[in-house]
């Protein structure tokens, strides 16, 4: 004799989760059927009104309910600078830093272990809205790991192709680390982009 | 300009879950917004599925579809064993060992620090239904810590006052283990608890 079914099938549906194994899976099924209905029934309302309202932006391919999304549509910011991030999660972070320009999501970063190659990636559509006659500037802001970097290379040469400014975010010290803790990449880093003071 | 509120609210939703923090709900919003349609409402609907068909056994308090619970309505297995544990979670795994006899769910253990005392378990119930002209023994399956132990105790005390037999679940090595590897509180169990060959 088996758990319940049901029990049994929204164990399956969270152990699809990313980092969800099959104990934690476990703990979250009872957990759910152990608090009130309604928290865990928020939950499944959640999922369905994300799933149904949330949508890819056909400008920029960041997240949102509207296309073009709210800061495409956003006359307030700059139109010449356009931030390229890996993954949609990163573009609340760069506004919290007051970054006023537009983004650009690539949907993901080139990795050969992952089988993701340029075209999977959305490096075209990137190209062809970087316009020289508009955008002054695009900022390369992929992960500074082996394999941002070479997304960052690879979407640099084409965009200089077509004659645009291309620039990547700084790399050196974490603000609030301590010399002796980081590690020698990240010394290495701040020794060659020293500046002038 | 924030996050889409839909996803904002799915995030929120997710970091209630226990042992989900902050990063972990965003990783596991965005991730239900990337996957197939199909695959993120097979999540809502299985929670919704299990929230509305899985309650409480009214005799063991285990979880299922049906009260009484399957377990209790088998008339297969002996009723005069229960096997006493507090959480739903350690039926499943008592079931496997083949164990044949009937369960009992305390819905938790007493704990100081948690504020739980006897009267938040189901102690009054296991204690009426556990008839000593049917019931041959209770085996307390609390775990083998403190919290675990306090809660055996107090059972076993209740229960020996209407004169049922009572056990409790062998301490000692765990299967597999290597002695130079467990912790002097394992050895001491299996040293106190050695039995003739």
């Amino acid at each position: 004799m088996k758990r319940s079914k049901s029990l049994d099938v929204l164990m399956e549906c969270l152990a699809r989760l990313p980092g969800i194994g099959p104990k934690t899976s476990e703990r979250l099924a009872y957990y759910l059927l152990r608090v009130p209905n309604r928290e865990a029934l928020a939950l499944a309302t959640a999922i369905e009104e994300a799933v149904h309202s949330v949508r890819v932006c056909s400008t920029c391919f960041n997240l949102d309910e509207v296309d073009p999304c709210r800061v495409c549509a956003d006359d307030e910011r700059d139109r010449g600078v356009i931030l390229v991030v890996e993954d949609p999660r990163d573009v609340t972070p760069f506004m919290d830093t007051g970054f006023t320009g537009l983004f650009h999501v690539l949907q993901g970063r080139l990795s050969s272990i992952e089988g993701i190659g340029p075209d999977d990636l959305t490096i075209g559509a990137l190209v062809s809205r970087s316009d020289p006659g508009v955008v002054r500037e695009v900022c390369l802001a992929t992960n500074p790991d082996l394999e941002g970097e070479a997304t960052a290379s690879l979407v640099a040469e084409r965009l200089k192709k077509k004659g645009v400014k291309v620039t990547r975010l700084a790399r050196g010290l974490p603000a609030g680390s301590t010399i002796g803790q980081v590690s020698r990449s990240i010394l290495s880093d701040a020794v060659e982009g020293r500046r002038p003071l």
